[in-house]
């Protein structure tokens, strides 16, 4: 698996057991929460991966759009409707994204090229 | 038909005839693209309503929400999977979108209520 | 009481109850968690009402303001201290932040002038 | 004078009295900054002003849009030239900034046909 | 002293005698008026420093979170209240705040573990 | 020719190519439409490059701040009129611009010491 997508999954695995570990109530509702949000429900779990990562785009945190991608590639969104993603949400965003849709798209290329799913 | 849909409408037409009408390419196109992002692709026309919908949402623009509401209206987007986008939105962008949500859903349940589709 | 504390009021308690009575249990999770949020913990209520005001105010956001200047008042938050958080928000959100503060200033003055505590 | 240019301006002038009265030095010296901010220098006034206008554009403050609006309309910068301010935010800022745009178009508006300058 | 800690003071000691070195007077004051925002009033620095803490949580900017690390540190601000800190800023701000949560927190025990304090 | 100056415009270039290369063509328009905003015009390339770099300041993108870095320099912009715009872009935006500010002018520094014109 390439070094990039096993460093951003160890890394944010580790942290985050640090904070759930931390033992502050209102922080792990959050993260059970979050899981919640993108259950099937009267939107697919793959509608609901693709609402994520447009709203982190916009938003401009990588590290969210790196996840959600994650999550879209195990969803088998296609690379066209990838790239319709990132359209509206340079459009919605302007070209203050378009630094975030290089680097989206080159971890998309990543995840296509060898990567396994997540755990 | 509810007043603050037509008053929404009305006001939007006519800012917008009056930058178009003003001879910028730039703006003219940028609108022209703006069009062609939502039409029918590798994704529906109704799955990119939804993510410009959440797009608007975490950034916050009621404007723009009420905008792809009235399109989420026209795609026979349900009550159901509107709470999910709402609930999304509400997660990624965090309780900043609590007061956005209650403005989105006065006026989606004016559109229930008595809209008639935008033109 | 005066109006705009009123209205403001009237249409939070108006418009969350749609949204609660919705029966998307993401959102009212969310709710709930966000009421937990500020409870006595380490931090005193009072301070981490603080930091939901400073927090409002350089995401700019005038309704969560609001809500969160009721919740200092109802915590005997004094108005040197008040603008003191006017001050930080202010220097690390920008001159951006002024106009939010000049209508947090006229609604503080409103509570201190009359305003009953919400309920 | 249209009443929206005196208004904006009527409760500008008087919250900024209230919020320079409070006595806070922090306030009082961010503000004596800010106009300081925009003096002749290696820059025009201005360029300065557009410079200012475009940033609360990219921000999406309409109050501070309308501030920098006037000065620019002080500065006698031309409509085609403010187009081409827009024109750049809309596209750094994308489509989201579309509806502030649609209400600084109609405040220029206001500025061309009657407003005396602001004092 | 850690690597992380001590590459992130000197880069920031630089870079600011850079910036100050170069005579622009708005910027001598910003940074002035900066370091006064945080002094002892009517509320304490203590406070002060967690809420310019949160406002750069929400806002997303990595240095400045680790600044007010540093700050909230040397005002021994003990981890179950950076935590609390942690959840005004994650629920206020959603789950686009958590990638910076977890480098907040790593930050946090680097500087428990053997930071001193910056001079 | 420094080597981050390289990095940035070549890693930019490649995925630039790559997006280009995807065949989206909301995507290719966009970047198109980009390209067309800062042509000579009402106003200068200069000072829309400058309007584009102020924005990209408060928006706190530093790959876009680089790039409009890059274009002032094409433009001959001074130091004095960057210091200018740097000090515009934190009294708006906030210290919240400064560590942006700090990465800007060591940029900046570089481009003077050694960079050639970006093709």
């Amino acid at each position: 698996m390439p070094n990039a997508l096993q460093e951003f999954r160890d890394y944010r695995a580790k942290m985050n057991e640090r904070l759930l570990g931390a033992d502050n109530l209102v922080i792990k509702r959050l993260f059970n929460l979050d899981t919640n949000t993108y259950a099937e429900g009267a939107l697919s779990s793959r509608t609901k991966e693709m609402l994520g990562l447009v709203a982190s785009m916009v938003l401009r945190c990588d590290d969210c759009i790196k996840y959600h991608l994650e999550k879209c590639f195990e969803q088998k969104v296609s690379t066209p409707e990838m790239l319709e993603i990132f359209s509206v949400a340079n459009i919605v965003g302007g070209t203050i994204v378009i630094p975030h849709t290089r680097r989206a798209i080159e971890y998309w290329d990543l995840l296509q090229a060898g990567g396994e799913q997540a755990g």
